[in-house]
């Protein structure tokens, strides 16, 4: 039995109830070595078994191999375990007779959205800089598609050091199809405890230093700031 | 003090910790009706306040009001309490002097994707079809936009009686940008006892019946039926 679990941004207080069961009922925990710190405390119990940065197909060949023996294993993801997480490898990896259950979990959208305000109310997009499985030229176009849409956008993934130029190209890109002024939000190290967010204008964004513990949230032609949070205005008549 | 909070897609295991704190630390719980009886019990020495739907600003006026008097309040959403959820009308409405804390939760494109597998395992779009808000045209808009730069969509709303035609009209678009071949998922009634799914085509999702209680997910050129699961491949090299 395999649980893929994704035990949200971090903190304890930002996993399901389903979360903590699955990784409660496991025997063996396998993860990413920076996630399996966030959680080995409260989980002291587990066998766990962890692997560095782009470690993911050895991971979930490992927790396979060890759901054969019998015993039951969850493979935690930040955020959800299905965006950007992963159950797809799981999935593309196991036997058809290995039971898979994908155990949902509050991602980087909600969480940094729910710092904001409410930056993410109406229809988004979330799409990834990353360019290590996805073509650029593809990413481009899909940050041109949905401003040219008016949607609002959520980045992951916004800043590597081989890629520093990215989110200021995508942010020209958004700049032609919504102008300079849409409201955009920054946050930092959501569910940890020195979270930060900063509201910003687009223009201000293109420049702004983002790094790999940022999620860039883009507002559309009806976000406001209110009260400093950035509020996505769903149309609804308020007087 | 108003708690905006996120109850996930009904069931209590579904919940975070922090929107199970939120309610306990409340005196008065308020919400479209339908919600309040998916908690009622678990919080039983609340006080509540249920207006039924189409009823959100009166309902986020009661909670600021009853914010005034001293008590604590919960304004509580279905999924994300962001995403199409009270988070905007409650910023808009209230006093900068009221505390508002917004706390996330797993939005239906989690909780459905969770039982499909891995359906929007790579960037994604969340298009709602309710027209109450958003002129059609513009939601048409937006889903030739996403699915022209080949992205996986979830669709929220996707049926009511007045407006029937309007999923298979979308996915006529998608049909034109994608293919008729895009491996597509209905689940019905995420979280409570009896969730079904199906796995389709495009082509059959065009006339495939659909009701409120349904969150549709379309995949992209990489999305692939595995183990009858819908699980978007992201590209890692698994041999």
């Amino acid at each position: 039995m395999i649980y893929v679990v994704g035990i949200g941004p971090g903190c304890y207080e930002q996993m399901t109830i389903n979360a903590i069961n699955a990784l409660e009922n496991s025997d063996v925990i396998v993860g990413y070595h920076v996630y399996i710190d966030l959680i080995k405390e409260r989980f002291a119990d587990k066998e766990f078994y962890q692997t560095p940065m782009m470690g993911e197909v050895d991971r979930c060949k490992k927790a396979i191999e060890i759901a054969k023996t019998g015993k039951t294993v969850s493979v935690i993801s930040s955020g959800d375990s299905g965006v950007y997480g992963m159950a797809t490898l799981v999935y593309e990896l196991a036997e058809a007779d290995i039971e898979i259950e994908v155990v949902a979990g509050v991602t980087a959208a909600l969480s940094g959205g729910a710092v904001l305000g409410a930056p993410i109310a109406h229809d988004f997009s979330l799409i990834s800089l990353s360019d290590l499985l996805t073509p650029y030229q593809l990413i481009k176009k899909r940050i041109d598609a949905v401003s040219s849409a008016d949607m609002c956008i959520v980045i992951y993934n916004p800043s590597s050091k081989k890629r520093s130029a990215y989110l200021s190209e995508c942010v020209d890109i958004i700049i032609k199809n919504q102008g300079e002024d849409i409201v955009c939000g920054v946050v930092r190290n959501i569910g940890r405890e020195n979270t930060e967010y900063k509201l910003m204008t687009l223009k201000e964004l293109k420049d702004y230093p983002v790094d790999m513990f940022c999620t860039v949230f883009i507002g559309n032609s009806q976000t406001k700031i209110i009260n400093n949070k950035m509020i996505t205005t769903r149309g609804y008549k308020i007087v």
